[in-house]
């Protein structure tokens, strides 16, 4: 495929360049620095080339969108129409400190929770389904199933983590309470996968690391 | 640990089973079936009880709240006070069809952006860190790591799959691009973990289905 690139930062430059090696034909856009576009466009080899944002439009099937949240409205000026074309959006709405996200999440069901019992040291966590805690295995593939929990009280979340592993389950420390604003739009894709996409209820989420 | 279950459903049920048999003693509140609360609790055997959900706030050292959304406000409210305890809520505020939250999430960069650029065929996917994309192996731990991608446009979407699965990730089709609200909080959560968590960008999201 063609595709052009509006966003020319860590994240699409790598995605372009592994592009590229795949046999892609790869545009990179949008850098404040003319000449380090260039280096990353020569970088990534003689399917890849530089130009400007409305030139990526113009070559692409494939608009790979990855500039941060802020400078969206900046970009897509600079783009022009994209009709019809296929526009790749990896722009999540990171705050500059990562802190949060600028838009989407106001609130979540562990915070006003936690309003209503304010005495209580509150811990959440979203387990997985209910028909694999139901079964006599709480694994999937073999593999235990992360559980993300967090809370304001060290005590607290240490009691939940020792629970969860009581469940076979892989405890996660998300942080503090707020990031139940996170943790459960992730369990609702799960939801969304299960009933939603039809993959029915032995499915799971896990944290990859190294 | 002594739990009180305030909530008796699927979920409330399992866990409690789940750790009777571990050893935790568990005491079964909140059900609009009394002869059911009972027989869940002579289920999970001779650690399990049942009894109103402010006898379990008592008998807890741990509460486990696992109430649907819209029951919340009767079931703390049959709690009385929750002073000092643990209380572990697993409540999402799923919509009583499965179809989203009743809380927290409002809106997502994709459907912001989708809103700018109306005749472009929109496609989200918060891929993986990119540090992990911009080094040789996209794999954590020897696995492909999982990546959700939403979108209305089929063709558009079998695009981006397929560019996802060029970089050796796993694509995971998340439905239409309002799981975006779903899918960007689930990207800020691996933004958690790595930053606000330091584990360090290693670190990306596996869907575990069997």
């Amino acid at each position: 495929m063609n595709i052009g690139i509006i966003g020319s930062g860590n994240m699409g430059t790598s995605m372009g360049k592994a592009w590229a090696a795949k046999g892609h034909k790869v545009l990179f856009s949008f850098s404040q620095d003319a000449a380090k576009l260039r280096a990353v466009a020569e970088a990534a080899g003689p399917a890849a080339s530089s130009g400007t944002p409305s030139e990526a439009v113009a070559f692409g099937d494939v608009i790979l969108l990855a500039v941060p949240w802020g400078a969206i409205a900046e970009a897509l000026k600079a783009a022009g129409a994209i009709k019809g074309k296929v526009l790749f959006t990896c722009v999540n709405s990171l705050k500059p400190d990562f802190s949060g996200l600028e838009v989407g999440t106001t609130t979540s069901a562990a915070e006003e929770i936690a309003k209503l019992v304010p005495e209580a040291k509150a811990v959440e966590s979203i387990p997985p389904m209910a028909q694999i805690l139901a079964a006599d295995s709480h694994r999937l593939a073999g593999q235990q199933i992360g559980t993300f929990y967090c809370g304001n009280d060290a005590d607290a979340k240490a009691a939940v983590a020792s629970l969860l592993r009581d469940l076979d389950l892989d405890p996660v420390d998300a942080g503090p309470l707020t990031s139940a604003r996170y943790i459960e739009p992730a369990g609702m894709l799960v939801v969304q996968m299960g009933y939603g996409m039809g993959l029915g209820s032995n499915v799971g989420m896990k944290l990859l690391r190294e």
